[in-house]
């Protein structure tokens, strides 16, 4: 099963550094969900982009074949971690087909909000 | 009215186990909704991905001519149910061309959160 | 400015029949959001898919040259009015360019919950 | 990196007048997120539709070269502000090929409520 693309772009990235605490599934949390449907393990590439700063990057990491990574950038540190409360955008490279979706839980206010959406793909 | 594509994926699957209960409209569930526009009967093959295990499936299902169906991931059965508090994916594969949008109600906080968009097609 | 595509589907429909009540801009509501960015006017026909019965429509409706039409599915009326808590899907067919958004304020449960997606377009 | 479109649309636009004060984050905002990742700057042309007058615009503004705007539509004022609780329309057009996203926060009823999709592009 081939589905997807090599390249895809989030615009929206923010992660809020208040939320829940305790249970990890309701911490406030920015989430890459990637898609590996093909017979081979996939390398990604991601690259970091800010409003006053250069792009960080690139963090790499492997998506198995025929396996989801639902990859939260709260937990990046390589090359270095991803700051809380500040705007910045995601390009994600693959040196095969994925599908990516973006998806962020908010649950600053004591209440959980949700958005999603497939991220842009070229 | 022919509208649509054959293959689509969901990349951000995810059933919480906790929510308001009572009301089956409020309770946690994830969806994917189907438009089948055309004159013909369609059917569906879904293969549901995992981080850490093989693919499951496929869940087979017609969806009538003209008709749409909003299918609650909860309710799958055979080959097996689909666990919750875990992160999945879905490949869904038509016969004809369909439409899919991923929808997700959230009321583990006894809030209602909603996420919806349209899944990728290729 | 000629922006958009002709045929538009939406595959997930749903008006629940509870929620805040007084200010109608708190109302549940399922909203299609048309763009007309061209110096034409446009028309449009709208079809309601549903999970157990045939297809109703054509609901038929102007967007006007250089403007938007944020569309309450809860006030069609003819041929006959949306019913609530029922699922449906939707295919907006135009005869020229548009841009079709889908959202959903759902306030059922005392607090508001949004969804929202750019439609599926052919 | 090049990836991304010119020409951009939002159907969806609103800025509800109420929310959650003091904490700028927490305040209802309207935003289209745009990814510039290439090496040049980008200039961008927006255009503002309404339901029952002309077009306004363009309110233009750069994008810097691997940069990331998180634009809220709360703070545009030339050739004029957008006004509250109003439907409206967007396209953007860009010199360049960039990537945009809607996102929305409505803290209207004293609850965080989001959503978000890629924008329509051209």
């Amino acid at each position: 099963m081939t589905v997807g693309r090599r390249i895809w772009a989030i615009a929206e990235g923010y992660i809020p550094s208040g939320g829940l605490e305790g249970d990890s599934a309701l911490v406030s949390h920015e989430t890459a969900c990637i898609l590996n449907a093909q017979e081979v393990d996939v390398n990604l590439r991601i690259t970091l982009y800010f409003a006053d700063r250069e792009p960080v990057g690139p963090y790499c990491m492997p998506v198995l074949a025929r396996r989801t990574l639902h990859l939260r950038f709260n937990d990046l540190s390589d090359p270095e971690p991803v700051p809380r409360d500040t705007d910045f955008a995601v390009v994600l490279e693959a040196d095969a087909p994925v599908v990516v979706q973006h998806t962020r839980l908010d649950s600053r206010h004591q209440n959980i909000s949700l958005l999603s959406t497939i991220a842009f793909s070229e």
